[in-house]
């Protein structure tokens, strides 16, 4: 199948988009709670990803949870316990940038957790996310799927593009070479924790626009019908001619030019300028 | 002048996006702390701008905070607690969607707050942020303003437009008709916070995608020297031909098809299979 | 059984009072982590339980969970989320005034609570508590038993003693009519939650204070051997006279004297001083 | 002055519980919000004090604030950030022991906070503080001062008693030959601290009973006319004969025995037993 190109893609993420929104006005009216979690090969597309489903939603009601590194406390705390205070209130959609499974994936791959607990994590985690489902959680576990070449392709790409080169870490260095065991991670996981209450869902993102496009699709398909009227919204004329902005105390700074029209850049740099 | 066209922006933006990034590498590698404050009329463009900032960057380090409604503890608290509680690490940024200062705009318009919680608020706010200031944060206080005729375009365009109709909320109808209230809000906060310490920036949003550039710009240009070398990263060869996912447990969901292609939709259904 | 004397009480309570620092010493040394849970009938001795646990302790190890009433946002979440927020870290104790149980019993009896949730809570703690055990926690669930004769003693004491009317609520008053409902209600959390994982524990607390010892005595017995020698403590003689405080800033307030003694009050009133 | 008997610190301490009952009850109908900071040498006796006075209280209201050693990322936070987390919600009380202070008395001692840093903090305080005031919170300082001769008896006591140990850190034996530098820290954070709006009180402990009383007192005597009536309550009789326990699932584990009398205390070891 050949990669899907930008325009493409945008015109096909454009219902897509539609859609979202019409599920988080459901979400909200029905005080559902929507917890999506992204795993998979290093850059394989989880971000962007995450950005195609939070960016048209309001980040009152859509929440990205990436954790930062445990505190030498938290190490010692019940596995799962910094991860539980980011879980959905009513109405609310969180979507996880790696999630608690990073104990089966690169804890387990690079040696941070000893095989005790990765086999404590995994017979724990059916019993765990059984009781959110069973709390009315909706829960949705994707894990993005990407052969090598394709990784190699884009840690070349982060380390050239100066843009790119902050998701390079020297853990990825390292993962490069251990491509296998990711996979035979990833089965281990899947064995362990692929339930009927929970199940994992694999994504090809090889094409990293069309996975974005098959995992959003694939999320709003398994929801419940998700119609809810907008709700009728008053607006009735101004009764006025509209106002415009005038300053007293400060004026805005001068706009933004064309660096390539302005001729003598300095005279126009932005700067907050008393109101005359 | 006349509106930024979309791809004129797209050309202008991509130099500030490697600026933006760049900036994220000096706070990393320096441990400066950065807190961007974003206020305006509703509609102006915050969360536009928002996006543009964050969008590239690591979202581990820059950290957008929405708050949501105050619990009934929360509001009898010290009013600046809860906003403490987002206050970068070193390394950090933080972007706040609106701020403190909600409560000398909305709470005061819409009579939220007491006209003594907002006199004190105003009397409080300069020693606050000067402790902060004073500790070594970096803080850029925005203010974004729009004519009412813009204002109300965005309205109905909010109104028609599936996409942003989660935007609208009562609280905006009524606003319409406070636009004047809102600017002698905005004056009085601007007398009383526009401070040497921490002075408000004013930027034109009625044209959005220009407001974009020139606050971003404007933020860039504020904060001091920021080249910082990329680190050298090792990348060597892989030694191997590439590695092809294969599945056991699991395989990867049927990828999207146009939907303009597919005849039978229904057969194509992603979901989940079990590995052959 | 004849009531406990006071003295008789302090006698015995001695002991057990140093093997709870042994034990807490244990608990540090090991990297234990210890959860005591106290529920039972309102009156019969939770608190004063508590106190005679934490008392001795230090309180950077040992904490009280004495959670409010729930936020609106948290009524909607994982029932059991904002307890987890308090288990505890390696090397320490918590000890939970009410706890996760309240579902199961106050909230059933008064109908805080729908039939479907407290059947559905009753379903989740075996599962939740086996997570918790099977990762290390140690478990103590105590449940406080008294007659209602004693019970009312108690009610009529907190009545009459200035000291203990803020143990009154308007809740009390009710669940006095409720004894065989909160009986009834204990009987089905037991045939749900005394599981072999995580059992219960009941105590007759008639006797206040043998019903404390009896606890304290149980908890100490269940845990292992916690023999953990104190380690050696370098304390070389001071090499110099003891230094005396002396104040240039501010002296000290004048010491308290006994009101009986004191003719003139007024003029002793303490208030800080400044310095000769 | 003679140190005072422990059955007559028990006597005059009575009355005081009672007032401090009361404070708690006008705190608690006047939605006030008190804090109260415990400094001074160690061993003075912060944490006796506390329990003095949190001991009649609810625990749900007064709060005690034993904060943990910062994690890696607070200390690079603001540094009044992780104390702000615990301040009072209207109606509630928060002893502090220890308090941001630290960074003053032992971190300057001790060398774990530059010079520089210390400077800074010493110049934050007093706006920082003023802050709080001027929105209403009742902010009480309290530093607990003892000779050297008293110090050094109560840290032999420290090191003799089994139970007291705990209370002994590797700390405490350095800061034994810093107790001219600990004066000298603290006639520094008086100089810079004991301001009009946030004054310090000195509180002599080399009595420690004695100056407890004289800590309560002050405390009670600077809060203005507490007075709240007790609200009625309704207590009407039963109604019918109390209700006696019964056990069906479960019994009651056996009741503590003195072990003096107790012959063979095996056959006695308390453990919850199957209802016959």
């Amino acid at each position: 199948m050949k990669r899907l190109k930008k325009s493409k893609f945008a015109k096909l993420y454009k219902p897509l988009e539609q859609d979202l929104v019409a599920m988080a006005r459901w979400v909200a009216k029905t005080g559902a709670r929507v917890v999506v979690l992204f795993e998979g090969r290093d850059t394989a597309g989880k971000g962007g990803s995450i950005q195609a489903i939070a960016g048209p939603l309001n980040p009152r009601q859509c929440h990205v949870a990436a954790l930062p590194r445990p505190t030498d406390a938290e190490k010692t705390q019940w596995y799962f316990q910094r991860y539980i205070a980011h879980l959905p209130s009513a109405g609310e959609i969180v979507l996880f940038d790696r999630s608690w499974y990073n104990r089966a994936g690169v804890e387990k791959v690079m040696d941070f957790a000893t095989p005790e607990q990765v086999a404590s994590f995994l017979k724990q985690v059916p019993a765990f996310e059984k009781l959110l489902i069973d709390d009315g959680i909706l829960l949705f576990k994707y894990w993005l799927c990407s052969d090598q070449e394709k990784q190699e392709d884009r840690f070349k790409e982060r380390l050239d593009d100066p843009l790119k080169r902050w998701k390079l870490s020297p853990i990825d260095t390292a993962a490069r070479q251990k491509y296998s065991e990711y996979t035979a991670a990833r089965e281990a996981m899947l064995a362990a924790t692929h339930t009927k209450a929970a199940p994992w869902t694999l994504v090809d993102f090889n094409d990293q626009r069309r996975g974005r496009l098959s995992l959003i699709r694939n999320l709003l398909d398994r929801l419940p019908d998700m119609t809810v009227a907008d709700e009728p919204f008053e607006f009735p004329p101004l009764g006025h001619e509209p106002l415009v902005e005038h300053y007293a105390a400060l004026k805005p700074i001068a706009p933004y030019h064309d660096p390539d029209k302005a001729k003598d850049n300095k005279s126009d740099k932005p700067k907050g300028q008393p109101a005359a």
